[in-house]
This record gives structure tokens, sequence and C-alpha cells, in this order.
């Protein structure tokens, strides 16, 4: 695949009502980019990919390289691309929205553009969340985050790898930006609820718009079945 | 392209908005598919691709065959897919959700999916409309179907092609049946506002779901500032 076009398998709104148990296999995704997040079967912990490796940030705090060559593991939900920096910046910023504003200070005129972008340092926090998994199938997903974890990291290098959505594709996104974090270390991460920078430290924010999407439909039963809401408050609450 | 991905340059709700000066050449937009439907600068006429031939239907009744080997012309938004009926079936309808209702009996369960269709044979009546172009730059979609000219063919032979988009994403196709129509002469056509076949008298109803669907969002300014409130009424009004 070219450079900087997003591929999507599924979309969010069939996440929030739980269809977790089908997917593209992960052997098949990576094969449209090196750069992003997604979930695991029944939801079980947070995907990040980064730098051609695929990794599971699981809710007990381990993390596994995913066997990406002919292993088991499907993503009910992902979002990859083939990422390279069109712009740069070395930025520093206190919590989630301070690290929109830089985004939109480097990309500016985003809003109705999926943009991927990557954040590479040492940050002074990042607080993370992984899902548990479903305990049973079709549970929703507002039932499976009274479970999940969260973790506080501080004074951690790493990497965050993201998409920012447009807000008229909620449901099929998550409207807004959408942030996964990994240790440089490779042994903590998750999605990140918030995150801040060292002050006088700055961290480094890559780029790029999406302006070619692909989008794949899951063709299961379930998929055909369900009723696919926008809910949008719903999934500011549990991926924003 | 590869048999049933659909491609669809821009969203309905930037057309809504009167996004009319920018698009994707025609002689672009030809290689991703051969069966589709869309419009042209300044909504000046509807279009409709069939057989590998792309027609430009205007307000005052003519239809033009429109040069996608050099020609100027652009499309602010267009859906095309290069076509290949996986079910068909001889129907017979009354009026537009008759059609549907024959679609959905074809290929059940396809409410989350993109559908392409074709229907050809010997209509009763088909009721068209044809949008007569913006008077002004940014003209609102609903100032200029104020002008819209109507036409109703009877017994008339022809082709209709078009897609069925899911409910969850109004505003970026048209959700539910979106049909445009042109005379086996190629003399007459339009956006379908109503269809009736003739009692006894089936026509060929072709249909295929289109699972990877590649969107292509405009990187002109006018598209980078407008405000894309997905408003399914008037979406609904303008083109169901």
């Amino acid at each position: 695949m070219a450079y900087n076009e997003l591929y999507q398998y599924s979309v969010v709104s069939a996440l929030m009502e739980g269809l977790g148990d089908f997917g593209l296999p992960y052997k098949d995704l990576v094969s449209h980019g090196d750069h992003g997040l997604g979930t695991f079967r029944r939801m079980d912990g947070e995907m990040i990919a980064l730098d051609g490796q695929v990794y599971q940030m699981k809710a007990d705090g381990s993390i596994i390289k995913v066997d990406t060559t002919g292993g088991s593991d499907i993503a009910p939900f992902a979002q990859l691309t083939r990422f390279q920096a069109s712009a740069t910046a070395d930025v520093e910023f206190k919590d989630k929205q301070g690290f929109s504003d830089a985004l939109s200070k480097l990309l500016p005129k985003t809003k109705n553009h999926f943009v991927a972008f990557r954040v590479d340092g040492l940050f002074k926090v990042v607080a993370v969340r992984t899902a548990g998994g479903q305990f049973c199938r079709h549970e929703n997903i507002r039932e499976l985050h009274k479970r999940q974890t969260t973790y506080e990291f501080t004074n951690v290098r790493g990497s965050i790898i993201g998409f920012r959505s447009p807000d008229f594709l909620q449901g099929v996104g998550v409207a807004g930006d959408h942030l996964h974090f990994i240790s440089d270390e490779r042994d903590r991460g998750g999605h990140v609820l918030e995150v801040t920078t060292l002050e006088g430290s700055p961290v480094k924010l890559s780029a790029a718009v999406q302006s070619k999407v692909h989008l794949e439909f899951p063709e299961d039963e379930d998929y055909k079945e369900v009723n696919l809401k926008v809910d949008a408050d719903r999934i500011r609450i549990v991926e924003g």
C-alpha cells in the first residue's frame, strides 16, 4: 500500500455493540500498514502497531508481541497506515486537549480529514486503560469497560500512535483524537486517557493527513444483523 | 481495481453545503469503475456510468457523452465500482419502496453494507429530476433543487444504476437506495424520483455487496473549512 492511505477494518459502532468474536487475522492486517491501533478477539487488550511490530497490551499489564506471520489472532476493529510524516514539531503539552491543540497547529484545517500521528519522547505522565476482554459473547462495551484496568506511568519514555477522525464520521472512527501508548522498553502501555510532557523537555510530534481511506466491512452474520446507531456520547466516554 | 470494490470521491454532506467547484477529473475517475453515479461541476446535471461509458444528463433534457480520455469535467461527488452481479432476479415493483423490497429479498441482511445494483428492462413509468447547476458559487443544494427539472417517461426501455448505503453512513453516502436512470436510446434520464414496472413484464435486477469501500476526501480549501453536519432529513428530501 502507498504511504499515508488509511486502512480500517469494521467500524467503532460495531465494537460498541460488543461484536468481538470475528475480525481480520493479524497476518492479513499487517499488509495494510506499519502504524496503527485496534483491539483483539473479545476485546482482550489494546493493540498498537509501530515500526512494523504489533503489540497486544493486556489488562494484567503484560505486553505480548503479536505473531503476524501465521498466528490465529484477529482484529475485530483496527486502523492501520503506512506512515510517513508530512510535518514534525517539538512540542510540549499539559493534557490531551493540549496535544490536540499542538496537532491542529502542526496540521491546520484537518477537521474534515483523517490524520495519522506519532509522538516520541519522555513523558511526565501517561495514564492508560486496557480493556480486560469480554466475559460473554456480545458483552456490551459499556459493561466491559467497567472492568477496565488503569495504569499511570510517570517519567516514561515511549511512543504514542494514533489517529484523528472527523466529527461527521463519529461511529465509523472515534471522532477527534484516539491515542495508544507503548513504552520504549515495550513493557508498559494502553489506550491513553491522559498525557503530560515535562516542562522544558519537548517530545517529537509527527503527523500526516490520510485523504484516501479504505474501509472494509465485515461479512459475518453478527455484523449483518446488528443495529448500528451512532451513540456519540457513549463513544466519547469509552474511546475518547 | 478488483470487482465490487466501491470507490467514492467526497461525501454527500459536502455536496449539500454547495461544494461544487472542485472535484476529481472524469479521466481519473473512470479508472475506479464502469458502474456508478454522481454529479458535475456546479451540480450541472446528473451523472450515470454504465458499460464503461459516462453520461451527463442535463436539466434541459439533453444528454452528453462525457469525454473520459482527456476532458476537463470534474466530479464534485461520485460513487463508482467495477460491477459484477453476485445475484440476479426478474422482478416487478410498483414504486421505489417496492424496488427496495425486491433488492432486500435478493440480497437479504445488507442494511450495514454498501450494495451496487442495476435494473434493465421496460418500465411503465420513470419519474426523474435533473439538477440545473448552481447560479452562484456555494449555492446551497436546497436552493439549487428549487430549480430542478422533472420529467416523467412512460413505457421506456432503459437501465437504472445505483447504490444502497447504510443508515449509519448517512451524509457519507445517501442512506438507503439511490438510483439514476438512462434510456436505452441514451436520450432520456436523471435522478430517479419514482419508478414502476409493467404488470406481467418483469425487469432484470442484478446486485452485489461492496464490502470494500475506498473513500477519497478532497484536499481543497473549501472542503477543509466547511462545517459538515449530517442533516439526514435534508438529504432524504434532496437525494432520497
